[in-house]
């Protein structure tokens, strides 16, 4: 496993690994075909990026042969100049297209009654119903994603890096009275300058950068978005959040932190989160069953009295988004595995007081694993004075 | 028909028109219930605007009764204080969950075998799958979004203001040699300045700025993504898109342009877009057949010789997005109608020789158009020298 950050776009061969191991879970589960609308996994197999909108995409992968691309004619050449792979072209005119010329006319004829096709969760119900032969509902690109290639873990050392400048500059920017906007402003383009210069062939298509922080009057909900002029408050604790896909490569970092001073009831509240995140860093290991660690994690909160403070599980897996397969939750009995990026962040919540959560992209190695974001993680480093 | 900006959040009556114009559908359909999975249509009847993620928002429509939202924990709270209209809230623990925790385990009760049940064609096969009862595919949210109310076209000229100050900043900064990435920035700041300023409590997850300049070496081809250190070239036509979604409302203006000279060629190939643009604001009135529009703007094409040249479709409607229902293209033959926001935006392309096409956002209304969005429009206007 090497751990080096890696800028270079993916290799003709990278993604043919990736396929590979696609059409061998094709092979178990004796599909003839894959369908994928999904732009992550399209992604993933040809390294061109698309938004999803009226006119769609579809990558049909056959059990042999080459990959083909339904595409309307608008978009053919956006996808030549960014896939990486060799690819049949199945253009389709426009969306909507006189009779005759429309995507599914283009589309139907490519399975026959019989094949047995599978498809995605995601796929949408107007593109199922024009998917001829027997479809099998099986997340398999989903499923090979999980276990990063050599390559992929070079890409998230990478963004983890951009990340990384993004934290470094919230921590210097976030002072009392300073309004979210302007952190927000500050670090999104200290990681956009970050990422420009070291990939200079950027897809934007396929990279997103934002961050913010949550004074400790709204700390204690992470899912609400704060509006642009919240402006930072004293005490804490306050929760931030850094997160980038830099050209195909999802990551985070988040850290609690405090403005002036530190009340007196936060020092213990934090070093319970801290306690939480330390055995799940310890149990964090090949082997170890995902809900196993949310499970053990979860009863430390439990055990100091703080059982109806979590409202969310340890963490998620990263790849091209930041939010996917596999979750450190109840309810995932997959293994660790090396090769495998995840978040660790158990957190808890008190409303009028705040939140408690630090987050990092952690890779699984063979014997452990090895945090990729850096950043202060101690209460006295995460102390800000004007 | 009022056309005043307006950048006030949604009244909970506003809302109530929307859904009561989805009920009357539903009830001709005969549907006992309506689902919603599309954050935009979600958007729509609620103003909680989310992103899709692994942990599903489902909304249902009931035919009588309070609007039900499944959503997990740690969004509930979120969904409050987003949401203008009064919601049950149908609240999951987390993805993945405990048996019996999960997201299906709560959406499931909510219908009976014999329920019939409307569905987006974009409704994802994994929770079709688990939507009971008799199904039925019509995208009736979006049958409705079509025609604007007063306020989402008060909204929507707010927006136009946004995007127009955007393609000022764009004509300012595009001089030969400049970096796209350098009038990316300044537009994406202007357009974000102006909005935070005029809508301070700005929904970002419900906001969106861009724009770029295509040279006249890639503006034969618009939906190629320019990389981030391509330079401003002389002569033209070059091709801009200033594009945006302020606080839910998508819109757009687009110019073809020069720098330093005209080539020969090229004045005689603008007058042909011209022509084509001003038959179809010409056309674009109510009663018009959408298809009709762009078939006799082709036919302008078509007799100069350009028919090769044509590779999209005159127009697209704009609402929440950029880019929906209803289309100004063959194949579309629904009627033009007073309220309607469509772009007008023929183009003709040249390989090697680069694009023509402008677009505006334009509102249909009860005697005509009228031109949202401005920005000088004549080629003596759109040459730029350093």
């Amino acid at each position: 496993m090497k751990i080096e950050p890696l800028t270079a776009k993916p290799s003709k061969e990278e993604l043919g690994t990736r396929l590979e191991k696609v059409r061998e879970l094709m092979e178990k589960q004796k599909l003839d075909y894959y369908v994928s609308f999904s732009p992550t996994n399209i992604y993933y197999l040809t390294n061109f990026a698309n938004i999803v909108h009226e006119r769609p995409f579809i990558l049909v992968i056959p059990k042999k042969g080459t990959l083909k691309m339904v595409c309307p004619l608008l978009e053919s050449t956006h996808v030549k100049t960014r896939a990486r792979c060799d690819l049949d072209y199945v253009i389709y005119y426009e969306f909507p297209a006189p009779e005759g010329q429309n995507w599914y006319n283009v589309y139907r004829p490519l399975f026959k009654d019989g094949d047995r096709i599978g498809i995605e969760s995601a796929m949408p119900a107007g593109i199922l119903k024009e998917t001829r032969g027997t479809t099998v509902m099986t997340n398999i690109i989903e499923e090979v994603r999980v276990i990063k290639t050599d390559y992929e873990i070079g890409r998230t050392v990478h963004a983890c890096l951009v990340v990384d400048e993004g934290m470094k500059k919230l921590l210097e920017l976030t002072r009392v009275g300073v309004p979210i906007i302007t952190i927000y402003s500050g670090l999104v383009q200290a990681m956009m300058a970050k990422a420009l210069i070291e990939v200079p062939d950027i897809n934007l298509m396929a990279s997103k950068f934002q961050g913010a922080v949550w004074p400790p009057s709204i700390s204690h909900d992470p899912h609400i978005i704060p509006t642009p002029f919240m402006a930072m408050e004293e005490g804490g604790p306050s929760c931030s959040i850094v997160g980038a896909t830099v050209d195909g490569y999802g990551v985070e970092i988040e850290r609690t932190l405090f403005l002036e001073y530190v009340p007196d009831h936060a020092k213990k509240l934090f070093d319970i989160m801290m306690k939480g995140r330390a055995l799940a860093y310890k149990l964090a290991q090949p082997g170890t069953v995902l809900e196993e660690i949310d499970k053990q994690v979860r009863q430390v909160f439990i055990d100091a009295g703080y059982e109806k403070n979590i409202i969310h599980r340890t963490g998620h897996g990263f790849g091209i988004t930041g939010h996917e397969d596999p979750f450190l939750a109840l309810g995932d009995k997959r293994k660790l595995a090396p090769g495998m990026i995840v978040s660790i962040e158990p957190g808890i919540y008190f409303k009028g007081q705040g939140g408690y959560r630090h987050s990092d992209t952690v890779l699984i190695t063979e014997n452990g694993n090895l945090k990729l974001t850096h950043a202060p993680e101690q209460l006295e480093e995460l102390l800000f004075k004007k």
